[in-house]
């Protein structure tokens, strides 16, 4: 049986997983792919750590870089930019690639591509850990023009989010045990704020559109700001609260953005709870199809990372990004031409003429309200939530920015846009 | 730009949504593969009918077979023994195979595989249409054991049972709405009586198990019997009623069987209602993976066609049934063997003493009782309704057969598996 011999560089949380999955499942993957996927080294940063993994190890890139035995080199080692010198020293050794580095796709996905045409680069583990959505974009549903993706791309915030929902917790508690439980790291900025769903967003767009934008270029937002009100105001109207990343096609133009949204609570998607993640696609022949699963931890993120490594052994040739030939028709949509519903709460002192004022406002800028909730005055402070008719993105700013220097208005409004 | 010619035998509601789709997302497909996909002949039975397709039309198949350029022949002919003659000839041909086919696999799957080794073989849209599931199975989820899988593969029977369950329709009601929506054929058989998804179910065993088994080897029983107060039993109970395909490893055997099951309202694929499907798929490594859409209807099941087309042109290369050397060690699990918590709905004449009779016949069977329902008597007739705790299949089919021959019972026991 032919030896196909890996090299991983990085062996923390999802190398070592890696390792000990190609160690423990090795005669149930060769009977698979006829050959058998052997990982003969490993590179860390620190030599002296315990790790609990049987694979030869170094500190240097050039242990596997320089060993033309080593065929598959798996980049894990996370980062920016060291991590991009090194998947290009990958490529150009002539070895294959797989990465699950999602931020540094964000950026240098389409540099990669470049490198070296038809070149085996396996990314599956980048998006939505154990999900095989890559290959279902690239290749399930490649027949399709895709109309819309919407995704529950970041497990952390996710999970915080429905201890708020369904447990009534504040956001600092759900965080907090979000952190006991190991589903967020000590510094959890990069998936609540967003960022991280923002870099899986941007590599699903590439698959589904071949757009190429970069996180700096999109709507992102985070769940920092959603207090007791919103969640309240969403479940007494039907809703959840869900951080989604949407993609959209409107005419030839793609919508990309991440926020949290205001979802029907009847909709699949948001029936994706906890630490899980789910994306529902939309395309033009296929209708809606939808994927679930883990989206993290170290073995869920190795069967991902190990499914490229058996494309590769099985020689399945095809565009890194999902397109030999890139379409170009299709531009970014400016981030002010978004078209939705909007929730938005205003906190005001409890004075006369107060809702006379904010309606003026709205209705100058074309908003109409829908529905609206106003909670009793406390400590002189009323909260006033709403909801719009569809609106212009842009409208929303310009109105929100003129309600927000009125002397009545108590603290900044917040708004969630409402996902149809 | 390289063109690939395909033959399309067989042009009814899945053929001509092929070749249409073809046609019109043309530029698509050849961006995304740097080939270009022609339909060029179809085959059908009557060449008088109207049909609203553009392409060269024949009743003779070796219009196809004998036209050395086309290189890849999609049967969508339906039906087994002709379906199955005519593959042969395609592979003899030296032609790729793409096939909907799932009652043809479901008896030929390994015939096929074994006539030409390697050799290109799609048939990601014989099960749940759009939904990628093959692929998934076949490369996603390949570094996994599969622990088990549970899904709603047929569409029909799943629009029924979500009729019954939230519209409080009756079953011929349900049925005869599904025929008016052209979700039900005029001869419903195949989908309510479980066939259906036998088909479906044998063939993703293969993928996941390597497993070799025919509709005839395994459990598959519909949802015919299934009537209202067994819906408003599951309903009190926290459970909803749905048509599962199992298929489950047990040490060294695999259970696989088709049957009704009532399921926790609150999973996942409880939540997959109407005429979608949904897949559960749990991995040793990746957990529980689930995947859901339309599992039929023309463009749907036209999207996964085109998906095989596009792997065959990107030359991807792997075995049929998504292992190299067969893993023999797993055997088919005796029937009688399956442990479940049973539902249990008897009719009773209401005398004095059956209640203790019911009990002993139980009890010596080791058949003990979880919760009780026992509906008022209407004309001297009681319905007893109750679930079991965790009982071996075989002593509750001894059981009910000896409940079923005492005189006081009206008509004949009936039960539901319970799926945790
Ligand atoms: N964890 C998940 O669930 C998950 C899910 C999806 C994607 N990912 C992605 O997978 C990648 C790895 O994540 P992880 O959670 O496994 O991270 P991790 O546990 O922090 O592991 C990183 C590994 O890389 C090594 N390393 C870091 N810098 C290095 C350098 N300059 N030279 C050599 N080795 C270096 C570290 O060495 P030491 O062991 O000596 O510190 C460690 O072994 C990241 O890109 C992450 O975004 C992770
Ligand atoms: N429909 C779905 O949603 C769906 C979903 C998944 C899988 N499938 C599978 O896909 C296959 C096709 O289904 P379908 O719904 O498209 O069936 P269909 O509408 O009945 O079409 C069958 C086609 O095959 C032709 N045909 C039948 N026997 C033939 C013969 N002996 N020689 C030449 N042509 C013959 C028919 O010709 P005429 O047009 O002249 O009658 C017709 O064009 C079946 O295996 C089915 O199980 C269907």
């Amino acid at each position: 049986m032919r030896e196909i011999k890996v090299g991983v560089i990085g062996a923390g949380v999802v190398g070592s997983s890696v390792i000990k999955i190609l160690q423990e499942n090795q005669e149930l993957i060769s009977n698979r792919i006829g050959a058998r996927l052997i990982p003969t080294k490993a590179v860390v940063k620190d030599l002296t750590k315990k790790r609990d993994i049987n694979i030869a190890l170094s500190d240097d890139i050039n242990f596997i870089l320089e060993d033309e035995s080593i065929e598959i080199v798996i980049e894990l080692m996370g980062g920016v930019e060291q991590a991009f010198e090194v998947a290009k020293k990958v490529l150009e050794k002539n070895k294959s690639l797989v990465t699950a580095n999602k931020a540094m796709l964000a950026y240098h996905r389409y540099d990669l591509q470049k490198i070296k045409k038809n070149h085996p680069i396996g990314f599956e583990a980048s998006v939505c850990g154990g999900i095989p959505i890559i290959k279902a974009l690239k290749d399930g549903l490649a027949a399709n023009h895709i109309l819309s993706l919407r995704g529950i791309l970041n497990g952390t915030s996710n999970y915080i989010l429905t201890q708020m929902i369904q447990n009534a917790m504040s956001f600092d508690d759900a965080l907090k045990q979000a952190q006991i439980l190991g589903y967020a790291e000590a510094d959890p900025t990069l998936d609540i704020d967003g960022s991280d769903a923002g870099h899986k967003l941007l590599i699903l767009a590439s698959l589904a559109y071949g757009i190429d934008a970069k996180p700096q270029d999109i709507i992102i937002e985070g769940i920092e700001k959603i207090n007791a009100s919103d969640i309240a105001f969403a479940n007494e109207f039907g809703f959840v609260i869900k951080l989604l990343g949407i993609a959209k096609k409107i005419d030839n133009e793609i919508e990309l953005r991440v926020h949290p949204v205001l979802i029907d609570k009847d909709k699949m998607i948001a029936k994706v709870d906890g630490v899980m993640n789910g994306i529902s696609v939309v395309g033009d022949r296929v209708g809606e199809t939808l994927y679930y699963g883990a989206g993290a931890g170290g073995d869920a993120t190795a069967s991902a990372v190990i499914s490229d490594l058996i494309e590769i052994a099985r020689g399945k040739n095809s565009a890194m990004l999902g397109f030999e030939k890139s379409d170009n028709s299709l531009k970014l949509r400016d981030k002010g031409k978004i078209q939705s519903r909007y929730y938005i709460r205003l906190s005001a002192y409890d004075k006369t003429g107060v809702l006379a004022k904010i309606s003026s406002i709205l209705s100058k800028n074309n908003i109409s309200i829908q529905a609206f909730l106003q909670k009793q005055a406390k400590d002189g402070i009323a909260k006033l939530l709403f909801t719009t008719h569809i609106s212009q993105e842009s409208s929303i700013h310009n109105a929100l920015s003129e309600i927000d220097s009125q002397d009545f208005i108590e603290s900044k409004s917040f708004f969630i846009r409402i996902d149809e």
